[in-house]
Order: C-alpha cells, then structure tokens, then sequence
C-alpha cells in the first residue's frame, strides 16, 4: 500500500447505552495505523464514521454522548463495521428496527466486527449462525443465549472467522483492531499503532487471560 | 464508602482535536468502579460530565464527534478534572481563554489529572511548575517545551502528587484513573473495575514500558 492509497473506513454502529471503551478502544486503534509523508504529515491507514439509527447524540453506558454522524439509511461506503456492546445491548436486542439495520450494515461491510455483548446483539441478527465467535466473560450466560446457534468459544480474546471477527470484553476490542492493522499492513505497523498509543498489544488471539 | 454515598464526579475537559483513548480509557475505568446493590442494580462510584468552551459537538482527533455535556463556566461541581491530549493539543496551548478556563476548573477539581499531551496543556497554565510531573514519550521534547519550571520525569506510568496526577501516553490514563479508584475505595475495587473491563492494569506507577 502507498502513502496515495485511500484509507479504509470503518464503520461503528452506536446505540443508546454502548459502552465508551468497547467503541474508543478499537477507534483508537485503527487511527493510530498511519505512515509518515515525505512532507512530515502524517497518512492515516483507516478513518472512522459513526452511525446510527438518526444522526444526532447518542448517550453511552457511562454517561458521555457521542455524535452519531450518519444514520444507517444514509451511511457513505465503508470496509468494516464496529458493533460495540454495553448495558443498552438489554435493550437493543429486543429492537427489530436496530437488528434490521445492523443486518444490512453488515452486509454492506467486507469485514464485520463486534465487542464484548456486541457479540450478543449481532448474534440476534441470526447472521453469526454456524460460526465461531466470543464475547465478554462477565455477560457469558446472557450472551450465549441470544444466539443458541452460534458456536460460541469461551476462551479467545478475539476470534477470527475470516470476514467475522468477534471480540470478548471491553479492552479485547483494542487487541483485535490491532490485528486487523496487522492483516492489512503488517505485524510491524500494528507494532507501531500500539506503541504510538502506549498500549501492550496481546498478539495472541487465544491468549485470553480473563476466561 | 457505603452503597449510598455520593459518587464523586468526574469532569472531563474537551477541545477540537483530543484524543479519543485519552479521554474514554480512564471515564471507562471510572464508570466501571461500582458496588452491587442488595436489589441487584449496580451502585457506580464516580460519574462523568463533559465540559468544552461552549457545550455541544467536539471533534476529536480521530474522528467521531463527543457532544460536550457543559460550558466550563456552566459545570455542575465536580471532583476530579480530567485534561486529555490529542493533537488538537499543538493549538489549544496558545488558546488563551481555554488556558484561563482549565486554570479556574482546576481550582474547582480537588484533584486534577491528565493523560498524554494533556499535560502540556496544563503546563501551559503554569500550574504545574515547580511539581513533578511525566507525558508521553512519543512527543516528549515539545511537551516539556510547554512547562520549563515542570519537574518532568520520562520514565513513568503516571506521576501521583497529590492533588495532581499526570499520566504517560494514551492507554497510560486507564492505569492512572484505576490508582485513583485504588486510593478511595481500595486496590480491589480498582482490580475489579480492570477485570470488568477484560483489561490488565499496570499497578506499578514506575513501571514504563515505553520510556
């Protein structure tokens, strides 16, 4: 990839009561991929869009709103999308209107991601049926339950099924964005993104030390 | 601290251009300290506000938008001042009244912190001279540039003095914030917070990887 090539955009689907880090830790992540120019500006690898169901504000679980930019309806093209989870996933699973549009947002994403109960409200979907994902330990029972054809693995801190990739909690979100850098551009720039944001990267998708 | 005390609150400084892990790692870390209640609902011992120079929508340096919660001059009270960094930092430290405004929302705040280049911002006020303090190491040498008489230390998770805690690079203010839960409400409800959040928290404040 040259300096010249477009970024790839990410897409994160918000909902009232997502959870701040489960969306901020992989947006972090994906912005801190960059390559310097000859100029001494910076190339961002991946730039971010925010949607949900009306653009406007969004409050999270822990109290900050954030400003959703699109709606889905009028979503620009993007390459993958960001499903957070968070106390408002409750709520959102039981919201055919928010399963429509994450179905449709998925299917216009090359490679969809989730966070921790993120796994939880896309598995509603039914669009995770017969494949292997995880979520969050502290929600695991409730989550399961949400999508009984799912095959669920409890020990991963992400898990990658290719176009698919589902995080297990909170702070897992940043180790799987990381990985994604690494598919596309290198080990050594996903390196680079960690060390840029101060982060020790768990490399290792099955190395789940909270399971 | 029983179930039914306060929380403390926690106001979070905006301008254009913060960083977004900055912000949303350590209100993550504080929204997540809670006690269970008999009735089963939770109990969070901190809450976050977010303030900017005129309330409404803020850009952060990676894209999304944050809708700030308050004026500076219209803050309910609050505890905890938190400054975050961000590119957006190599403006506001010439911004004269976001300068004034952070000096008297310091005054306000019996503790303040910062995370990353949000200590050159605070630097720039001139209320950090004289106390030790640390930054991120990706832009050490212009940060120390914006507080001469700053006792700065590179190596350094976070700088606890006090009243005053600054923190290393991005992901360091999830560390800094869960020591904050540590000294009220004791290191287990800190370790707690972590795992609800699936992060490993780095207690050592000396211990930095990435001096």
């Amino acid at each position: 990839m040259t300096d010249d090539a477009p970024p790839r955009r990410v897409a994160v689907a918000l909902f009232e009561g997502f959870t701040v880090l489960d969306v901020y830790g992989p947006v972090q992540a994906f912005a801190s991929a960059r390559t310097a120019r000859p100029d001494g500006t910076w190339h961002r690898l991946f730039e971010i869009v925010t949607l949900a169901e009306k653009a406007g504000p969004i409050k999270s679980g822990e109290g900050p709103t954030t400003h959703a930019d699109h709606a889905f309806a009028d979503a620009p093209g993007y390459d993958i999308l960001l499903v957070p989870g968070g106390f408002g996933t409750r709520r959102a699973v039981n919201n055919a209107p928010l399963l429509l549009a994450l179905t449709a947002a998925s299917r216009r994403a090359s490679v969809t991601t989730t966070v921790c109960t993120g796994s939880a409200l896309l598995a509603r979907t039914g669009i995770m049926d017969g494949r292997p994902a995880t979520s969050n330990k502290v929600a695991w029972d409730w989550v399961v339950q949400q999508g009984p054809r799912v095959r669920w693995q409890r020990k991963a801190r992400w898990v990658d099924d290719g176009d698919l990739i589902t995080s297990s909690g909170v702070s897992a979100g940043i180790d799987m964005a990381l990985s994604l850098v690494a598919r596309w551009h290198g080990v050594d720039m996903a390196r680079q993104a960690a060390r840029f944001m101060e982060y020790v990267w768990h490399e290792d998708a099955a190395d789940d030390p909270f399971a």
